[in-house]
């Protein structure tokens, strides 16, 4: 399982002393980068591309909060379905708890932000890839 | 219908040059606190009253990219089911066109961070409410 | 003298209960954005325009916090000076009183990051301006 | 000389294909604290504790952009003046190319947002520093 670590900044709480809910999209971007990374797939997410992704949903289920210097780590699975690759996320906190649940679901897009295929690249990887469908 | 305007900003955008989809959870939070004031629940998410929210889910659908300068109209429902309550929006681009749409579902918290039930002014409020079923 | 309002976010506060210090830039840049299209600089920070800005510099100097919910106002001034662009900024919190002030310095690029001089446009603009010496 | 890494992201980048300028006040703060904790000063920036620092200024001068991807160093030198805290970075780009410097200077607060002076364990830290005085 592809595990990605992050360590909440000071500018990542709110008023409530919490990390701010907008965050995790943006854990769970690094959480995805960094798997494609990890898998060669070294141009994942640089525009005029193959590889850049759209959002067309994201979806977040918060069970604990998360707090300023906590070492987090968000595993990730990624699947296809279609021209669509989607990516579920399971953010542990300092004490390894569960503290959120995440999916979210791509699309390939042209620097014009014109729809293209999933390439080739994309699907083999996903395809060697293990998901679990309970995660969320 | 209650709706928050939102001029896209420079620092909004990314790389793609559009918004970044992180952003729209921020845009909906800015439209559930305008909303919140605009029935006169004016400490809503001000910590230390009964109005502070946690988030408990989000969910964001992308319709379509919005860009740098865009006046953005969020139209805002909301209702509560038992403690929960629970916010839709339809996020509207340049020439009113839908541009994306999301549900965020809270619980009321105290400032130790414990549940709290739902006051009856917030219940009285989204009870006046309309509701429609089929925004998401 | 423009005038640039802004009503503080929840997402822009942080644990401390107050506005995160980044944010100020980001409500200057708001600031020098609204400036320039109430000056009809239509195109200011869109890529592929002769007005397209990058930052050189930028300081900001907090006098006293501001707050969720504040409504800021963001005094602008511009001047040239030779191929650069200056703003300084005062920011005035809910009670007028002066909370932070600030200076961005700028030079003009074009999409492919090079220099560029200032354009006639921008400099006619600034030249009508009022600067006041003593700002920051 | 204490080095902070940072890697950027996706969500950190604007419209001109580069990192916004924002960001480098949070990359600075990144540094700070993880000065800080490297130091020994464990409570570094936790409200209730004696070492909470508002930010009284900041500075920041931009050498060359930077992208997404990047592995970003952070240079961080520290010293006391008075009851204040001033710390001063250089920011190295992929290659090790300085790309921005800045300046931060911070004065203790307590949980009630009013001054305390330096407690006398961040003095014995920054005694301990060096401090080059030619960076910005």
């Amino acid at each position: 399982m592809f595990i990605h670590r992050h360590k909440v900044q000071f500018y990542e709480t709110d008023l409530m002393g919490i990390v701010h809910h907008s965050n995790y999209l943006r854990f769970f971007e690094g959480a995805r980068v960094a798997w494609a990374h990890s898998k060669g797939l070294l141009d994942y997410q640089q525009p005029g591309t193959a590889s850049h992704f759209a959002v067309l949903e994201t979806q977040v289920r918060h069970v604990k909060p998360t707090f300023f210097g906590d070492d987090l780590q968000v595993e990730v699975q990624a699947k296809t379905d279609g021209n669509r690759l989607i990516f579920q996320y399971r953010l542990h906190g300092r004490k390894g708890e569960i503290c959120a649940l995440g999916q979210t679901v791509h699309v390939s897009l042209g620097p014009d932000l014109k729809l293209k295929r999933l390439s080739a690249e994309i699907k083999a990887v996903t395809e060697k890839e293990t998901w679990t469908e309970t995660w969320l």
